[in-house]
């Protein structure tokens, strides 16, 4: 090794040591006769100290040294004068008796420090900078803790790490494939995989009892803010469970992340059924840190000829505490956000509880005080808060309830970003009714099953079919989900049936999944979790671009290779294929 | 769990339990009024039995149960009469009180038995009930202990597990790569990674100082045997190293797998020269669990008016222990073995060491017995040794030279499956010329370092050059190899122009890395093992594909799947691009 220490580890035992150290040059001071450097490395900061007193040359040496320089230096461990808390190298410093410069640097395009001056776009091009900031490095770290700890709970529970193909098969199920020409098979193209689905069902007809992969998945979509085209599922699977039996392996997996990563003990996680989480929340992922519930006041304000809530399919109510101060102009504001097209609603009714008790709302010619201290009560409004009502079809309304409901929490601090809350959502629905293509499909995918209990109305009355189905939610974000999956073959085709295949269809997408639950399939069920989520709600981001090491932009583009690019003639040949100009190129 | 225990655990501290166990009937035996099951699960086997005077249509449906039902009983453990020392589960059986089936199974197409009926082909086809046979599923639960006790040894080392992406970058320099064409980037392409190489090289300039990844890699090439598209690498990179730490570092990675996996204790790794490696065993990867060194025999078999050796620019010689008594018919064997296109040997001289010491070739009539010893001495052969010669030009001769060196090896049974020799292959060349593009080409990558004394070389005597380079062979088999890189960007540049890259050409295509090295890069160097292989050996097969849960065949084909198949002319319109015939297919 080039070093005999690293950055991070030399403390008050270590003083009188001689050390040699490898890093870069963070930063520089030149005090009087003494030059101090910050010597960077991935394991933290050690202060490196030149004389010009003790050695001229050298210390004229330290002076030249640029940002980012990468340099080794020999020198000996001695006790600070001013010691530093902060840092936990913070208590000694290095008196440097050798330099050597390993490799220069140009000045970076942006300072590599927690709050950098440089944009998105500069930092993603220069990624490998990028990742020398203490923000990204330690995001990456988390994730790479993260990813270990999900490997020992899994491993300790008898689960078994398989690696499933990459180069699978298209079916047009589910979202866009991205693709992969064979050139030993002229015309023919693989598949990368959106997940591994059929494959770890597959293993749990092949025996292998519980199934787990940290595996990277592909989705050729239209790229949202916060979604990568390849990205990384925690992918597990077990036979001959039920329902709970995921639920409590996968609480203890969750659990154990918390109190390992975050110090923080889960005592079981509660659970919700989907209709709950839509009638309560508005939303099939609710945010529980905090409760602020939709409340359906369609009994208290309908037929006082108010137009607006008499027409409305539904009315829903929410109770802001301790907002009855907002001014007119707040109130305005917040009238408009409610407008926006995201959410469409075509106004925002309030009232505010006084102190006395008293209830004031704007709609007080239709409603008399005893009307809007009902509206109190039943939305559990006390003096100094602010009621906030909603009007319009039920869908519609429910989602920008929602949606208004997370505002007001975030605004009132209820969102916290070291407060965790997880959930189980249940009882899915398992079909969902799409206008355009005028068929069920499935809510989650085709292999769910529904509950047993259920299963009669396949025939009758689809949309009633709950599935065995569940979603894991913390603090309002998915994090994950899964299904007991269908292992009765007659099932599974009464399922295709269901979602308007063909026979034929379904045998030539799924046959081989068909085939293989008549070799004996045991029953099974699973989960995955979307692991960079999983990440960067654990570090309190919003975004998972931090926490993965070379991130795509919205674009589906790295910057910093430079791809995707073109490829050559040769290539578009062998693999028997050539490019076309689309037709919006052509006009070009 | 719809199970207590797992068809594995049952022992005699349990009798008397009453358990609940799910399973695959393995094998059923009438006997008499008794019904015996062997159940079936990942963990084991038990037995089950049902009694027609206890229970008659229990008994009699239990007689109906196919081969590969899932099934689910409940019974109370009880100690065998007949105890089997082979089963874990040997000393117990259940006495079933109830039998549910979970799902029943078609007659599997070969019987789920370590020896099965099936053919290759066949066994691809139904791959999900190939892995329930104890062999496949076996290779399978060794292949997650290896990549577990990997991940653990490289943590404790403080190696950071890094994801890198999938969707990268075509470069001509390498093999051929998979492409995969980008719908939001008409005519443009992203390519699957051969290896990580530049972004493990990023991670180090990102100072990440130590970088590991168990991960998928890709390369489009027709497929010899046991070469899969999609493969498995352990890829690890180290910052401010020198070749020494990481010889020592993945030395202990070994010796950590030969421990844990296969209880062997190994003290130290030897090492040899990539020119040794040629000289002694005519290979670059020798297997050295045996020595029958290959010998130059020039000084003492020329000018004696031979002809074959007179006209050849090398004699190699061999010396198979105990083998004078071969017969006539045996050599003629061995002669035409050698003389096979691969090898493409003219001819194989022998020479008997009799018990007198004598010596007796097949060319006395150039030799005379002085000179026949004195082979015998060079070669230190013995009374009842076989001497073998061939002659031709150097590397032809030494090719096949080593193949020969290898069968007799196997045929005399040095190259047991429970005898692991590691070794390092050292000193690489740097380069290596190419006939058809008139170039030098790089032995390992353009990114190699050579070794800083042959710098000088560069200009003048490329081919002399050696590199910081080196290989893991265990058993003659490649298993890993990696290098210290270049980190100094003029040393790069050099490199590229020695390669015959135009400046331009090295930008365009590795740009990105040339640009990070200018923000200072640190001194570096890795490995990547190939995992598949690693595993098939620790497993003593020569197979890798028993060791890939889902494998592709010789075509690059999935044959349970059926991929790669047709995708839509709507996938293909989004994706800009159209499949034309290739000229061979529009001839049919």
């Amino acid at each position: 090794m080039l070093r005999t220490h690293t950055c991070g580890e030399l403390r008050m035992a270590d003083v009188n040591k001689e050390v040699t150290l490898c890093g870069w040059m963070q930063r520089s001071r030149d005090l009087g006769g003494m030059t101090f450097i910050d010597l960077r490395d991935r394991y933290g900061l050690t202060q490196l100290v030149f004389n010009m007193e003790v050695n001229k040359s050298l210390c004229e040496e330290a002076r030249k040294l640029g940002r980012e320089f990468v340099i080794k230096i020999k020198g000996v461990v001695t006790e600070r004068s001013n010691k530093n808390a902060k840092m936990p190298t913070g208590d000694i410093e290095i008196n440097v008796s050798s330099l050597e410069i390993l490799n220069e640097s140009k000045t970076p395009p942006f300072t590599i420090e927690e709050n950098t001056d440089g944009g998105d776009d500069l930092r993603m091009k220069y990624r490998y900078l990028d990742v020398r900031r203490s923000t990204v490095k330690d995001a990456l770290l988390l994730r790479a803790t993260i990813a270990g700890l999900t490997r020992n709970y899994l491993n300790e529970q008898g689960f078994i790490e398989i690696e499933t193909p990459v180069l699978i098969k298209s079916t047009p199920e589910g979202a866009r494939d991205f693709v992969v020409p064979s050139r030993m098979n002229p015309g023919e193209f693989y598949a990368l995989p959106q997940s591994p689905q059929t494959f770890k069902q597959l293993l749990m007809v092949a025996g292998m009892d519980k199934y787990y992969q940290i595996v990277k998945c592909f989705r050729d979509e239209d790229l949202r803010a916060d979604r990568q085209p390849e990205f990384t599922q925690i992918d597990c699977e077990m036979s001959f469970v039920e329902q709970e039996d995921v639920l409590q392996t996968f609480e203890g997996l969750i659990t154990h992340l918390f109190k390992k990563v975050k110090g923080i003990a889960v005592s079981g996680i509660p659970r919700m059924t989907y209709a709950e989480a839509m009638e309560h929340y508005g939303n099939d992922k609710p945010d529980i840190r905090f409760e602020m519930k939709l409340t359906n006041m369609n009994s208290l304000v309908k037929g006082k000829n108010f137009k607006v809530f008499d027409d409305a399919e539904t009315v829903l109510g929410i109770c802001a505490k301790g907002c009855a101060e907002y001014t007119r102009k707040q109130l305005d504001e917040l009238t408009e956000w409610v407008k926006r097209p995201q959410l469409g609603a075509t106004g925002l009714i309030y009232a505010r509880v006084n102190a006395d008790g008293s209830v004031k709302s704007s709609v007080d010619k239709f409603y008399n005080p005893e009307d809007l201290k009902q509206w109190a009560e039943l939305l559990h409004a006390a003096p100094g808060d602010l009621i906030l009502l909603l009007a319009g079809g039920d869908a519609l309304i429910r989602k920008a309830m929602s949606e208004l409901r997370l505002e007001m929490g975030e605004r009132l601090g209820y969102r916290g970003k070291d407060d965790f809350k997880a959930l189980w959502v249940l009882d899915f629905p398992l079909l969902e009714w799409a206008d355009d293509t005028k068929r069920w499909h499935a809510m989650h995918h085709p292999f769910t099953s529904p509950k047993p209990e259920d299963i009669s109305m396949l025939k009758t009355d689809p949309g009633k079919v709950r599935a065995n189905a569940y979603d894991l939610v913390i603090n309002g974000v998915e994090i994950g989900g899964g299904s007991i999956r269908i292992h009765n073959n007659e099932l599974q085709q009464q399922m295709f049936e269901t979602l308007g295949f063909s026979k034929e269809d379904a045998q030539a997408q799924f046959g081989f999944l068909m085939n293989a639950f008549e070799y004996g399939a045991p029953p099974h069920g699973g989960v995955a979790f979307g692991f960079d989520r999983l990440c960067s709600l654990f570090g309190g981001s919003d975004s998972i671009r931090d926490y993965i090491a070379f991130p795509k932009n919205n674009a589906g583009r790295d910057v910093m290779i430079n791809t995707p690019s073109n490829i050559s003639e040769e290539q578009l040949n062998e693999l028997s294929i050539q490019v076309v100009s689309t037709a919006p190129k052509s006009r070009n």
